[in-house]
């Protein structure tokens, strides 16, 4: 069991409505209404506890509507070191019909002052090094620049905390200055900050970064490290929704190298775990015997044997 | 200053996102989102804190997202008489594009249990006769009859409390047969409850009803009982928003008659507070001077002189 620490920068509510048909410009009635806490960081955080491990979530939590984090952290025992910011958590609207069409509505999300980024910079430093690992993923929120995070990812990694980073954009490209020990990307999220692939993986390489994970849907999961260089394919499931599913094969990458696990049923496992994800309409590990089954499944070679 | 109780049995999270334009099957950003605390009842007792009265609040809350009406109850300083359900107060969700168009998506709200309505009815019969009205106000949730309502209803009234009802269709129907002091319906609403107007007002006389106030939208009010037979017609106004319109009006109906107020400066002042409220994208009274000019464009005059 490892001790992990996830942050968070812009969590969600998320709230999920159901209804026969969306009518714009009218009253619609909606059958059932979910709210329920999110944010990548926040998920990585639930699966990880799925597996045995040690959690505190971290980042910044509106004050005005706290309650469904705080219900989360207390029903999990996770550690709170959420800095709180004045005004509300966003919450992203997901909206589905009956014949399967999704409408999102994401909304921005409080402005973090830069007391509060001071806030969290200070309390990182001072309980970072108690965590074996500590996962940053997500979005940077409004107020927060691409250059704080590097700061904020520089100053975990000094500390010998191994950092794993999952963003995209213009907060990835700012976070891999900081040469996190792992970052999961997924084709095009890596295509985007780095070019090509194969030049890709030898430039984060260089950059210090130990482990690269990157995710290609049904495809497939690519792993490229000094001791591995792996790809697995998931079985054929049938999809219920992959809300999650990135932020599971992420947790099951911690899961297999924080535990010592060997490179083939580290990333055998956590590519079974994403495609568990991937047949529920949320995500988390209910049943281990099914993951098992789905592991069974999961096709692992050494990418070197195309 | 009058002690009013306000009773929302089926309150509801107003949560109003804005956007440039709806695209459905996509994902959309929203520019913002705000969260408040609402239900006719709700609304009517911030408007009565507005004009000086001491309030409490009542009716079933979700236990888990409380925090709106919390806030919203410490911050104008109400008593809380809220009876907490398990499960979510429902979110009413409206969708607001820059064209002006609205869509709105209504959830059902927690199903309330035969125990907590035990538990309200035992509630109200201990602290109903400390105040000087009871506005009960809004739909009914799911899993409350009309007959338990209208026995609510009768209850009240059996001890003595001035009881303004404002709801609609099944619900009032049966709180009439309770004789309610006084009700606010729109033409609509009475019409579908005791069909044409002139006989309506005097079924609803017999039936023990000493106030019958009927809104008209920009077309007017009218108010009836023994000892007054009253039109107003508001001045013409931009309109903003109706919401809280109505809750509005009958929140500034009981002012008056609590406070002795003469037939016509009771019906004049209502209306204009409603008016108010309509050229408010929310509502309430925020600038008496405003109140004041308004008032002086209502018309007021006998329905007799017609």
């Amino acid at each position: 069991m490892a001790k992990i620490l996830t942050l968070t920068l812009n969590p969600a509510l998320d709230l999920t409505v159901r209804l026969p048909r969306l009518e714009a410009g009218e009253v619609n009635r909606s059958e059932n209404m979910l709210t329920h806490a999110a944010g990548k960081g926040v998920n990585v955080a639930q699966v990880l506890a799925d597996l045995g491990h040690q959690l505190s979530v971290s980042g910044f939590l509106g004050d005005a509507n706290p309650q469904a984090f705080d219900a989360l952290i207390a029903h999990r025992g996770f550690g709170d070191a959420f800095v709180r910011v004045p005004g509300e958590t966003r919450s992203n609207i997901k909206i589905a019909e009956h014949n399967g069409r999704v409408t999102d509505i994401n909304a921005p999300g409080p402005l973090v002052s830069e007391q509060a980024q001071t806030q969290l910079l200070k309390l990182l430093a001072e309980i970072g090094p108690r965590f074996d690992a500590v996962v940053v993923a997500g979005s940077l929120p409004r107020g927060v620049s691409p250059q704080w995070f590097q700061a904020l990812l520089e100053m975990l990694r000094a500390q010998g905390v191994k950092v794993a980073l999952d963003t995209s954009g213009e907060a990835l490209r700012a976070g891999l200055q900081a040469g996190p020990w792992l970052v999961k990307p997924n084709t095009e999220e890596l295509a985007e900050a780095l070019g090509n692939a194969p030049d890709a993986i030898s430039r984060l390489h260089q950059m210090g970064v130990e482990h690269v994970v990157v995710s290609d849907g049904a495809a497939g999961v690519s792993w490229y490290s000094s001791g591995a260089t792996l790809h697995a394919t998931p079985p054929s499931v049938t999809v219920a929704s992959t809300v999650g599913a990135g932020d599971s094969l992420l947790a099951g990458m911690l899961h297999g190298l924080l535990s010592g696990d060997t490179p083939e049923q580290t990333l055998g496992r956590a590519t079974a775990i994403a495609a568990m994800a991937v047949t529920q309409v949320g995500f988390g590990i209910g049943d281990h015997a099914q993951l098992d089954i789905l592991q069974s499944g999961v096709q692992v070679r050494a990418l070197t044997e195309q």
